[in-house]
């Protein structure tokens, strides 16, 4: 008996170990309605959608029960911010149980008055949220003026353990910032997701749009190759106005494999679910092959803490 | 008189405003030889065809007085270190002074007995050395055994002001770190020179060496990006081989605008000169569309100087 219950565990542990270097992730694409009632139907189907495809880590867009309502400064906007844990975040923990999958939601998160954040919570395979995570960098830019509505993440960079892989949670504006990546690569995750809500301004798109886009890829690419990780961005399409503000979401969400290449994107203008595999041993391989992260001159970084010209 | 002297000085400061918008820089890729002579001669030549051709900065790719020996660990190659200044050094000042240019040059500097550096110097247009970089991140990879050979420097990070701009200099393997180009932009540099050294292993080529060249520009690109900085990357071209050990340089020396775009690159496999207009007034543009450097969350970045998991 003593016997049997070993090799039980040692199948187990064999098993676990062959879950652990291979998953898939599920990258949902959506166009977002003024509809909050469409939208959350819509993304379940397709998050269940990818679910039956195998998917085990699925991701949404950022803030995708709601149009992209920064695109303004009105004060009313404050009325759809929610609680965490809360109605919506309540019926996606449920379908992350129901489907077994790990879920990155994001959500427009009410702390106290006064206090709202830019939030992306991960959702158990149990249908738990295992990690909450407040977005860090905040943009102020014409059609995206965040710094109005949300107070910058108080929590830092984030890796959670889940069944899958350890994986961060980064929201849009991080993904310009080198030191969010590293920070989160550090930390343990192998694969970071991106909620994002980015586009091009009508206006501009003829003469700046290709070079825009490529520089948000291309600067996705970089984290991948400088920290030897996957990197998952998921943005959502459609063109979304208020008043004179228009933008028009430029979709390609993309996974990128942990040497830099672009293992599968998006198309620009419409919805969509995109599955993909992950391969862990891929992420020590790049690692041990491109040692970057051995040769960090910590010693020599201290100002990186500081905006200054001079120390 | 008194008048005049003050009319004098506001055409003389004009005059200083107006030069230090723009500027030309001058990227100098090259076969390097056996021959530290022919290597000399070549370099020379170059480099006084780009000042002629209207380059005010002028970069030599990493190490080219000789050929790449850190494809193996060999003692005997310490004997072609060389003191700072020495008689290598004292020829480039020469021409930068004759040339009236700033010049960066890459040496392999002999320090002590015992401590040698990779070491770039910029040099002024007066032809004295005004700055010295010593490489601060050290390879070791197979064909790159430069741990072997170098001290990490010790000095740290370094913006230079020159006549023509302020700028920095780091070496090869700081490609990879987006710390290195970060803390250089911080300082006030508006151009980063990367003198540099970097191929190929031709058994590797066929299956993985698209993928290593894109990632290098890749990365290259985003520092521009992420910075708002103008990039110069400045390697050398051909096969060079030493017992088992080959690698192909795989030039594409480039300059990469404040956007991430590529403006001038040169070709994998010919040496030569490329002259770049630079524009100072696209590093302040790039910084006020794309705002990163104001939103670094600088409370939330001192883990950046370690390199454990959790903190």
């Amino acid at each position: 008996m003593a016997n049997g219950k070993v090799e039980k565990e040692k199948i187990f542990q064999n098993y676990l170990n062959k879950m652990s270097k291979k998953t898939k992730v599920g990258i949902i694409q959506l166009k977002i309605s003024k509809n909050k009632d469409l939208n959350l139907k819509n993304s379940i189907s397709r998050i269940k959608l990818a679910a039956h495809k195998g998917a085990k880590i699925i991701c949404t867009p950022e803030l995708f029960m709601s149009e992209y309502f920064c695109k303004t400064e009105s004060h009313s906007n404050f009325k759809i911010a929610e609680k965490i844990p809360g109605n919506t975040s309540n019926i996606f923990c449920k379908l992350a149980k129901e489907l077994k999958v790990v879920l990155i939601i994001s959500l427009f998160e009410k702390k106290l008055p006064g206090i709202y954040y830019n939030t992306s919570i991960t959702i158990d395979n149990n249908g738990k949220i295992i990690s909450k995570y407040r977005k860090m960098h905040i943009p102020d830019d014409p059609g995206y003026y965040e710094k109005f509505y949300f107070t910058p993440g108080d929590q830092g960079f984030k890796n959670v353990k889940t069944k899958f892989g350890e994986i961060g949670t980064l929201v849009c504006w991080d993904q310009w910032f080198p030191e969010a990546a590293r920070l989160t690569a550090l930390k343990g995750s192998e694969i970071i997701f991106y909620p994002t809500a980015i586009g091009w301004h009508p206006k501009e798109k003829n003469k700046y749009g290709k070079s825009q886009l490529d520089a948000w890829i291309t600067m996705q690419k970089s984290h991948a190759i400088a920290n030897g990780i996957y990197i998952a961005g998921v943005n959502r399409v459609g063109k979304e106005k208020k008043g004179n503000r228009e933008i028009e979401f430029w979709g390609n969400s993309f996974v990128i494999d942990p040497n830099g290449n672009v293992i599968s994107k998006m198309r620009s203008n419409k919805e969509g679910i995109l599955i993909c595999n992950i391969d862990f041993k891929k992420v020590e391989n790049a690692r041990q092959h491109w040692p970057f992260l051995r040769d960090r001159r910590i010693d020599a970084y201290k100002s990186l803490t500081k905006n200054q010209k001079n120390d």
